[in-house]
């Protein structure tokens, strides 16, 4: 368990006790996932926030076409879950994969309203991740609106600067809303630019 | 001022005793706007969190080529903000227009961290409220990467079915980003379904 990376990151937002940090520790649960091992599954209700702490996890929709739409991933030092699941308790439409072996904490739905109850303070930092979480997706919407894909891919690279060591050039075409093809376009275009 | 509809909506996740009732409302600032008023341009710091009571507002980003791009819509008894711009208090992309006059209840961001302190409840209170339009948000670019536009646009008639009392359809084109061209045909074709 890397229990300090998890402190240091919720330490960004809230200051925590002895006590407090011991309760929240108490309520993690450790787990692994080999390569192409699912945390969740479309239809499935998400019971589980998460914590990223070696690897990266992919979340993904599949359309009526089976194609697959990526919408975010979570490396090392990230959180993930299907918050529409989560809060709604219905099942969800994403699915989440590792896309390497992956070491993560999980904060169970029960145990994180526990932890609001008996640490408020948490609610803040929650607050906070969410409002983190809901900027991104607002600059990824603007982006999609009305970026090219050039700059989009830019952009892309700046939010998730280690993603090659985990994802395929597949996959990354998908998050970006392109296809493969077009993707290796661009990328030999920068590849001259030099940038 | 429509303190019912701001209470109520507060209501819906949180409870509050008179006193506190009495605090939130002596932080808010009721104003109206014209139509095609702007309630905050790029480029200019986010200082409000707004609740409209009454009208629509519209948020919107303008590209390079001076193509305006629909983000979201803000009708009575929805909250309305450049969250970025709040976050960080830098100058941000968005503009949010009035379509309609309007009136609305802004809650100064320094008095939001005051109702923080003051009254920690508003903490889940806003935790709950930035969660729900993160759902909003994610499902919306679910819908881009994996929906036609005939789809979208049904989506779209659900999330908002008072909308056209305000929005041009070149405005939901902008949102849908199809073309107001692309928008007349799937209208024209699900008016032949009858749907």
């Amino acid at each position: 368990m890397n229990l300090d990376l998890i402190l240091s990151n919720v330490g960004k937002h809230i200051e925590l006790d002895g006590e407090e940090e011991k309760f929240f520790v108490s309520l993690l649960e450790p787990r692994t996932f080999k390569r192409k091992e699912f945390l969740l599954k479309e239809g499935e209700v998400c019971r589980y926030t998460t914590f990223v702490t070696e690897g990266c996890l992919k979340g993904f929709t599949v359309d009526k076409g089976g194609e697959e739409h990526i919408l975010n991933f979570a490396c090392r030092d990230w959180w993930i879950g299907d918050i529409y699941s989560l809060i709604t308790q219905k099942p969800g439409m994403l699915n989440i994969e590792a896309l390497a072996y992956t070491e993560a904490l999980l904060l169970p739905r029960d145990k994180q309203q526990l932890l609001y109850k008996e640490v408020p303070k948490f609610e803040r930092f929650f607050r906070i991740l969410t409002e983190n979480s809901l900027v991104a997706n607002q600059q990824r919407l603007i982006n999609n609106l009305s970026l090219t894909a050039e700059e989009r891919y830019i952009a892309f690279l700046h939010k998730y600067p280690s993603i090659f060591i985990y994802a395929p050039l597949h996959n990354i075409a998908s998050y970006l809303g392109i296809t493969p093809e077009f993707l290796s376009k661009i990328r030999a275009r920068l590849a001259k630019k030099d940038v």
